[in-house]
């Protein structure tokens, strides 16, 4: 089913998805849209992140995409039950395939959340990590300052080095085993995340775990690609493409992406 | 939706998916059937393999479950495609989910299969591999010695370990980067397969990977177990309940579970 998969973000944080779902799913196309004009969610009001998140979806739905996926865990704690249940295709968020992969991995069973003003706030991992283990114990974490770090391509610089040590060090001193990072612009921060932290702590992306089941879902559909239906990826960004261009292009590894700037909604 | 999940396998290779569906959904109740007075399959003619999986398949449809695990390779390569199509439930195998996850980890594009001959011949894991991803050099290996070692319940054994070392020299000598235990009953044998590959080789259960895609196919189709949910997992062998349980019991970690004796069909 030769369609493409659609994958919306805030901004540029949800091409952690998207270079995943390349990885694990090379045959497949991938629309991406990140809405980087109105990035960053998180500290945004719920109406707010509601009404854009609509807009970026109903976006996508008419380009015929076979799948949605909201790479924004504050763009689905608010709205992917209500996109889900209005779609005629499957929408999946970022949230439960994370918390999952969480409650696989801890041994001890206390795990570390970090994530937006908004996504700590919503509770949404907690209430996803103690649905499938109510002994869970957890240690929620909002980190303001990572998503401009990372939307200004900032993240391999030593300021963010010393963002993360500062955020990180309250975390540093519990006991967790395992750390969701509960935000997917956070996977670029991860090798400054994973050594503050040290080696003790398995530090998760719910990224990658959502590209896992968008491979298990999109399977169990029989809607995966075939090897020759895979077409030329899109991007779109409602911001400058120049910006979105500079993260996208590194992260993606494709120096030849074309991005078209889009308004919304 | 508090109905069980089917497993079924050959024997009690399928308890390693059956555990780790337990671990990453401790809210599931499990119906486990090993056909162990049949077992094992591999080496059966394809004919009397369909007929032995759409038995287990039926007892176990209408114990009225929500999903149902072919949680073994030789069943899956042969019956998955038709069962699946006859059954208004979700019915998965374990050879798409390994594969995926193998081709998610392999850095050099270069796998190891290990499977019984049933699966080797039948091609499935080359197949999948090379759907995903064309340029994949595959490099399958039959080890028939492997499933009745872990039957015995030997598997922690100086026999099992001279055995493992035997039957992977080959595979030594290759550049493989990614190995897919391609048989539910080599997880047992992992520790072993492990210490003789080194570390340089990554090694994938597809039993485990399997519970990933259960847990996801669950959640997309809203049919996950809520907290109070779970009921008593029930075991069905076809062989001798002392046997089975040696394994299951301690494998499950569970000494109280009560095993029934079926005959099939």
């Amino acid at each position: 089913m030769s369609k493409a998969i659609g994958i919306m973000d805030s901004g540029v944080g949800g091409l952690t998805v998207a270079k995943e779902v390349s990885h694990q799913l090379p045959n497949e196309t991938i629309y991406y849209l990140g809405d980087t004009a109105r990035c960053p969610y998180g500290p945004r009001p719920v109406e707010e992140v509601r009404q854009y998140t609509w807009e970026m979806a109903e976006f996508l739905y008419r380009q015929d995409i076979k799948m949605l996926i909201i790479a924004c865990n504050t763009a689905t704690a608010v709205a992917l039950e209500e996109i889900k249940t209005a779609f005629d295709i499957p929408v999946i968020g970022v949230i439960s395939p994370g918390a999952r992969s969480a409650i696989k991995y801890t041994k001890n069973d206390t795990i570390g959340i970090l994530g937006t003003v908004g996504t700590i706030k919503s509770k949404a991992y907690e209430d996803a990590l103690k649905d499938l283990r109510p002994t869970t114990v957890t240690y929620p974490l909002a980190c303001p300052k990572f998503v401009p770090l990372v939307e200004s391509g900032e993240y391999n610089s030593s300021m963010a080095k010393k963002i993360v040590a500062e955020t990180l060090y309250s975390l540093k001193q519990t006991n967790i085993d395992t750390l969701i990072l509960g935000c997917t612009h956070y996977p670029l921060l991860q090798p400054l995340i994973e050594q503050y932290l040290g080696s003790g702590v398995k530090v998760i992306s719910s990224g990658d775990e959502t590209a896992r089941e968008v491979s298990a879902i999109l399977a169990y559909r029989d809607e995966l690609n075939s090897r020759h239906e895979k077409m030329k990826n899109k991007y779109y960004t409602t911001g400058s493409p120049v910006i979105f261009g500079q993260v996208a292009r590194e992260w993606m590894n494709d120096q030849h992406m074309t991005i078209q700037q889009i308004k919304l909604p």
